[in-house]
């Protein structure tokens, strides 16, 4: 007989080094192979204002130095432009990066496995200067 | 018996103010609260163009003005600049800005609640300069 | 009987033409069609890191080339701003550029179709200069 459809949800907490991208691909995909579910719907949720996720490419280091550095530049900490500016100055730019790329994944799960291709990786973007402890929600559904 | 995972889907209608940020969690919030829905997926959908989603710090009010003087700053209403102004100077940059950020959200649901953090808030950023009834559409999948 | 909750999944392949936007709502509503499922969520995941996804407005084509023309300005093709640029000019600023967009977009299924406002259309949107074959995965859950 099919199995029903199932889900599980669990909580991750990533340690950020200050600005800058860390890989989260490898926890994700140790706790999704850990559910059993071949087919379904992967979903990782970001609880912060201040960092964010993006699908960026895992071969060359450079790309995430590019990137960082862009968004460096796109959102300067000048605090001239911010009336918010009592968490310090790269408190509101880290909002606004925040905002540019975005919280939130799914993620189609097939064979097992998040379906992302060859040079895709999941990466937690801490806008901070500081080191901080993020936490991200992981949900799956399917069977 | 364990229940079956089931699912609900209505529309909400969201009036904006002009430019700048409605925050939307409390009607979300509680339209989830009615469906019995303990641990599952919530689903936010904008059906516009002009208008985005997005999460942001729901404290300090001067983040949602230093951030919608920020996407002022960087997609400049020009008309110079754009082909398709015949709907307005501040049509093409609303559709920009919806780009920049996005028109759909996914939340995980935890404990029969949207597991934002506690700084979070799911706002509707309208990005045309005169008030507009917007729709979103909220869909959830749990048990 | 109530039916239980359901799910399909496959990979579509879309040629692009080089940098711009190529509609794909319609192959994903044919798709969508056949599986019968009349309320549920459809996930759309772009396999890629210069190629993005959007969602515009489907009426005045002028939209689309001038949200071209936006992220051509806002992130520049000059290498002198990048270290990754061993696979051309054109490869850093397409990873920057589906940063600042999306590869993702979950949208609710109300009646048997996406649940799009009337002006909405989804777009593959191609960052690299060459045509690419590009994979876009379909999931959709409901019943």
């Amino acid at each position: 007989m099919r199995q029903p459809i199932r889900q599980a949800v669990t909580t991750l907490s990533i340690q950020t080094h200050g600005q800058g991208l860390v890989e989260v691909t490898e926890p994700i995909a140790r706790w999704l192979g850990g559910q059993g579910i071949a087919t379904g719907l992967l979903t990782v949720f970001c609880r912060h204002t201040s960092a964010s996720l993006v699908i960026q490419e895992n071969a060359d280091p450079d790309v995430r130095t590019d990137l960082e550095r862009f968004f460096q530049r796109l959102v300067a900490e000048d605090p001239s432009l911010y009336d918010h500016t009592l968490e310090g100055p790269d408190d509101m730019p880290a909002h606004i990066r925040s905002a540019l790329t975005t919280v939130q994944l799914s993620i189609p799960v097939v064979e097992g496995r998040m379906a992302l291709g060859t040079w895709q990786g999941v990466y937690l973007f801490e806008h901070r200067r500081r080191p901080h402890g993020r936490q991200i929600v992981l949900h799956v559904l399917g069977e």
